[in-house]
């Protein structure tokens, strides 16, 4: 018997007392069983924050809408409020390097990743046939400098036609403009090595190896407007010596990016994520 | 200005629905600010569990009582009930190994540990000038094979009359027996290496080097009557080699034994631990 | 321009004066340059061991042989000869799990791991069109309890048929007999949990959630006949808490066994590992 | 019985066939037993080092004279050579934060660190006590701004008259000046938080938690003139969440920063590292 549907609601809103009281109460008292309730106060910002999931008496799509409209007239939080059973589409983008690409492929196709692969888009022909093996559909968009305004108009083209509710950057090597986020319409996560901003620029794992550095790291976050980095999802690191050459440290670095980067898609597509002020809160 | 003092309490009992409701509508119907929330549902064992921290409006000690009373009361919920503010007694025991005696003793001294140090009982005399450099009372409580009951005796004797409500063993080599831990009348923290069941018996980390073991690592837990092992407060581990002999794998076990231990006392004294089944639930 | 061909030597034997000085000493002498050269000493045990690589100055095959002729002549050390440009035949044994199968397949071809391999042998028919998929023949060969046997002689066939030189055990769900490991005439590499002896038996995650365990793990090693467990290879360990049920453990655990499988499977393709007395050097 | 006292060299110079032959050559044509022997070649610098150790046949002094003339004459290599059963002198440079301070004066007292502590130096009072506790000599000397050069002086005067072979920053919170490092005639090791470049400026664990980083960590490193930051000693890292504020963020780095701080006294008394290039390679 799969585990009966439940709502889970993500709130954040100004802080201001009995919160977690009323939005207990409100789901308590319409006959909902809360199984999970977390909740986070920022007292500096005076932000808080709510994570609660719930199996509702009635109807579920009817419980979502009277949740959403509480939770914003009566309390002033703005909240997202979704089923455990929904799958998002998913669109991945991705160059030429494959372990992030195979390895989140893998983990939705098992059923660990809670969202369903629409297309994937790459500025490459090389991963057509893998793509097209895994049984996905692949739209090679070449991206150079003077198309990349078309580029990008292609990109969100494709995105937009799947109707993908999360956008993957599965190491694409090309810096995403501030219009693409803009006009994206869901959520962008990205991986990459933790270094920034320390070796900037290209070959990093290179440039960690002259400096001698004793741990290198990878960072997941979602890609925003505006910033050189968005809000840091997940992040780990390993630790290494003067043994290791550029090389080696290059396939460690991928051995974490791949932890990492599917850390931050679980966490995302379980609805654990808050996002304030270019950081996140992360209920786990 | 010092942060206002706060009632934390632990409740935990059999699940039912509307709990978070109305713990919090509890506490928000009289005029409580809730600083913090946890909770937990074990769904096989249908127990729940919560932490939940609050600047009362009123006296204190009056709405910890009617707390107490509505817990059991009205939510059969068994509860423990405590200020933010509270600076536990806490007693030490210890025999010849000194590392987790320094650390935790200047722990405690520098603030990060919220507790009230008042005895220090060993079987061997050699911590008596640091125990009272450090100004602490110092008991030498020798334990023979013949004297073991009556050696229990007086270490109880000490523990109660110092009114101790904490129990640490910083690495005390001998058993305490059930009926010790049957009287003592309070939380006894113990800490050992975490080869256990693998490497029983003398010399743990010569046993592991012995079996090429690639980790080694310290475990915190309550020590219990009837259980060769109580519930597991905090584990961790560091990475070994071929190169490191038994007299390292010794040294990098201090260090884990510290950080455990210290960590396990801290969750202790934030009364941020549960007990149920032998094993416990820490909201951290 | 490819790194030019070097052998790597591994030896290991009783202990005596110079033997650092006269294994370079001879490669030196025969105008050989040594790129690495790593040695441990086993004090308890008198044992020596060392890993040199080195570029040779003429023929490789025949300096190969020179060499193991010295290292058993003279220095009566055991010697394991191998060219760095060596891709050993690699086979695979894999029961329905299929993690570390697809992980360790886009690792080989990717050629992160440097081997071939050249067949897959299954107990069940559920991999069969993903091996396929890759391009490697695919052995079902059925284990019951009475034709256990029969069983273990039809995948000796196809392990020597194939001239194997290493099985990996991918989450094999079988015991292998002695027999069997007798007769395979190569090592054999098996990753499981970490939580022998503590958690023996069926469903160790399980087991590990209701004991209340912080931390989980996996194992690497070789599997040898009448040993429950051969010498460790690697071993790596992740932090939980009372958050994460079972079916969580078991998740975190398959990225633990891909990560400590891959790892334990490289060190011994690159020829960096050494076993006595049930366990192992690994020159890293 | 004491294990026999050992002669270590560190060397390090230009790449040239045959240095590991003829390094452990000389040692056993001597009659010396090599106990430990480690080599790493940077091919891109074209430097090599190599750490031996080794019990000498006749007296050590001459040997180790010996053995200096050999590595500079014949080898053209630069060599730092010295006895396993020298205790260096260590002075310890001190500002009000204590964890350090404690931290590694315990270690030195308990023989985990091969050294002797002769002198403490301050820019404030408070640890005079605890200085004088330990039983070691305290200097106060007062550093403001325009008595900065005066300050530093009487700093080296007290370095120089105590004959300290090495000096520890454990959490000193002035800048040593160019002039300072110059002078001071021994090698310096400081620790501080791992944010930099990202966090520079004060209250680092502050804007850590602004950024909403996941992982904390700390740096042990050479103090050098002309470089804001020296050769890297030892990192490691923690795990952090939303849950943890700026205080949690700063007591965990304090746990990170004895314990990295250690571990990299401890590999520089037991002569394991060399310096290049604004790097180390470390002989663990």
């Amino acid at each position: 018997m799969p585990a009966p549907d439940r709502i889970i609601a993500l709130l954040s809103g100004p802080d201001q007392p009995g919160l977690v009281a009323r939005v207990s109460g409100w789901v308590y008292a319409r006959g909902g069983n809360i199984l999970h309730a977390d909740q986070h106060r920022d007292s500096d910002a005076e932000i808080f924050f709510q994570r609660v999931e719930w199996i509702p008496e009635g109807d579920h799509a009817e419980e979502m809408d009277n949740f959403r409209r509480y939770a914003e007239d009566e309390l002033s939080m703005t909240g997202h409020v979704a089923l455990s059973s929904e799958r998002p589409k998913v669109a991945i983008m991705v160059s030429k390097i494959e372990h992030c690409f195979h390895d989140i492929i893998l983990r939705f196709k098992s059923g660990e990743l809670p969202g369903k692969l629409v297309a994937v888009i790459s500025n490459h022909e090389d991963l057509r046939s893998a793509t097209e093996g895994y049984g996905l559909p692949f739209y090679h968009i070449s991206v150079t400098k003077d198309r990349k305004a078309q580029a990008e108009a292609e990109q969100l083209a494709v995105i937009h036609q799947h109707g993908a509710q999360l956008v993957l950057m599965a190491r694409y090597m090309q810096v995403l403009s501030d219009d693409f986020l803009a006009q994206v319409g869901c959520p962008v996560i990205n991986i990459h090595h933790s270094f920034l901003p320390a070796f900037a620029g290209g070959k990093p794992y290179h440039q960690a190896y002259r400096r001698g550095v004793k741990l290198i790291g990878a960072t997941a976050h979602y890609a925003t407007a505006d910033l050189d980095e968005g809000p840091i999802i997940a992040q780990d690191v390993a630790r290494v010596t003067h043994r290791h050459g550029p090389s080696e440290l290059v396939r460690r670095g991928r051995d974490l990016e791949k932890l990492v980067f599917s850390q931050a898609i679980r966490w995302h597509l379980e609805h654990r994520i808050l996002v304030y002020h270019n950081k996140t809160v992360v209920f786990d």
